[in-house]
């Protein structure tokens, strides 16, 4: 791919070392050019690695002068990353615009081994944090709403603004748990509660991701081997905690995606509750929250090694 | 504009009150539809207004099927709320897609009293949070980062959870309140340093977005008539407020949003900062943080009863 264009932020973060909210990155042969604001000039320029910055006030302008410039015939996009409009503006270059969907993301679905001493330690971070957390509903949970707990979950994961989030963490009470996306409601906390967890950080942009369901008492924590209080709710947990183990017991490079869903949906469905297994079974983790491989029933990626994500 | 189609939230919030982050509204003569996946549906159908909830695996696909039923055969877009994607998904209805930029924004231009009650409700929060705010900082700002003053702004404008913010507040020491989009460094807050605090929270999905700047000591406010320690910053100060109480004085509805522009802009180049003064005069408000009415040089939209934007 000799020659194309990215918008998306964690893709021209991927390329150069830099990003901010207005920006084009562009690779013609072997030069490199990120187009940026004023705003921002100074900041690109001490930041970014192999990439020559180009200040505009109308990046697509700038981009189809040095298209033009460079007499580029061919660039590769991803047609999911640029609009209708920033379409018809590097048309006018007259260059052949060739779609490429998710190549960003299928370049970074193998993790070099910074990357995944990066992503290391965001998970020893975020599970820092969770046990801060349960700490601090042990002694002072009770009596608070799911929206003020949610809350709380940012200050301590991000620990006062030190660590961005990976995404909106999801604190929810009984009922509201079973909502794999739930908002946070004035729902209130009570001892004996059922409570889902679902949060992660960020560490130098590289995403951590946990989710936990817990028994809520005096003794809550996130770890794993949870008991609860009816017999059915901890055969479902039991089954999930299986499947989750015997997963990525037998995941393994070389395996198709959907293969490795399919073992942990195979052990849901054995347990009988293969009907309310509603969502996929992991996803890669790294940049983005959610990227390549997907491990879901029609994801037909071969895993290799290096590759990182959740089960 | 017999049909058309919308993907941005508050442009489909607008239509229809409600929205969630998998969503598409379609409009087709008197028909009004709204496509969401499962995780939505209930909700949507709870506090959806007009519109026919439709549930789908594959949204532009079932977008596709309702066009084909009901043979239309034109359809506006707006070309920044689609990607090539989904213009392209689009496109295999065999219909013709019109670009009609901003047509969302045209029409939310002008505010009802219901919309305008909203607004005032959003200020009048914020500014009670900006009180709050400049208590917090005489009690406790000093010694503490931009890092953690901006965490604790969204802390105390939030009231924890309670509300969304408009944007992520800009708190700024010194000379990091030059830049109108700095993020928060390591900095620490000390006495007699200047302060740029630039904030909004939203009511009901309606932003409020105030800006000042003042001198820190332990009469810190954030009320108009700052005084500063040297005379060149008080200089300043007091042209820009006489250019921002001008504008105000002297906008009215008739006006093209640039001469309102233009009024500011004279009262600063006479006061021989002309050359600074590097950011527009103002911005509607309303769903978006920043929509039309823009007050800048180029905007040439006239000025109407019930716009709402900042000066």
């Amino acid at each position: 791919m000799q020659n194309y264009i990215l918008k998306d932020e964690n893709s021209v973060f991927y390329e150069c070392g830099y990003s901010c909210d207005n920006e084009i990155f562009l690779k013609i042969g072997d030069e490199a050019y990120f187009f940026t604001d004023a705003r921002y000039t100074q900041d690109a320029k001490d930041h970014i690695k192999n990439a020559q910055v180009i200040e505009s006030k109308d990046l697509l302008k700038s981009v189809r002068e040095i298209l033009r410039k460079n007499r580029a015939k061919k660039l590769f996009f991803d047609p999911k990353d640029f609009t209708t409009f920033e379409f018809e503006e590097l048309k006018k270059s007259g260059i052949y615009l060739a779609p490429k969907p998710n190549f960003s993301w299928k370049k970074r679905a193998i993790k070099s081994e910074e990357e995944i001493a990066l992503i290391k330690n965001s998970v020893k971070i975020n599970n820092l944090a969770f046990d801060r957390y349960s700490s601090y509903l042990k002694n002072s949970g009770i009596g608070k709403s799911e929206k003020f707990l949610q809350y709380k979950a940012k200050e301590i994961l991000s620990n006062f603004g030190e660590f961005d989030l990976s995404f909106e963490p999801i604190f929810a009470i009984n009922e509201n748990s079973a909502k794999p996306h739930a908002h946070p409601t004035s729902k209130i906390l009570k001892e004996k509660d059922l409570v889902l967890f679902d949060a992660g950080i960020k560490y130098k942009r590289y995403c951590s991701d946990r989710t936990r369901t817990s028994f809520f008492t005096q003794n809550i924590d996130f770890n794993f081997g949870q008991k609860f209080k009816t017999k059915k709710i901890q055969k479902v947990y039991d089954l999930v905690l299986k499947a989750h183990d015997e997963t990525i017991k037998r995941a393994r490079s070389g395996m198709l995606a959907k293969d490795i869903d399919k073992i942990a949906r195979e052990i849901i469905d054995k347990g009988g509750f293969g009907d309310f297994f509603i969502h996929s079974t992991g996803h890669g983790v790294g940049l983005d929250i959610h990227e390549m491989p997907f491990i879901s029933p029609k994801s037909s990626i071969v895993i290799e090694e290096n590759m990182v994500f959740t089960i």
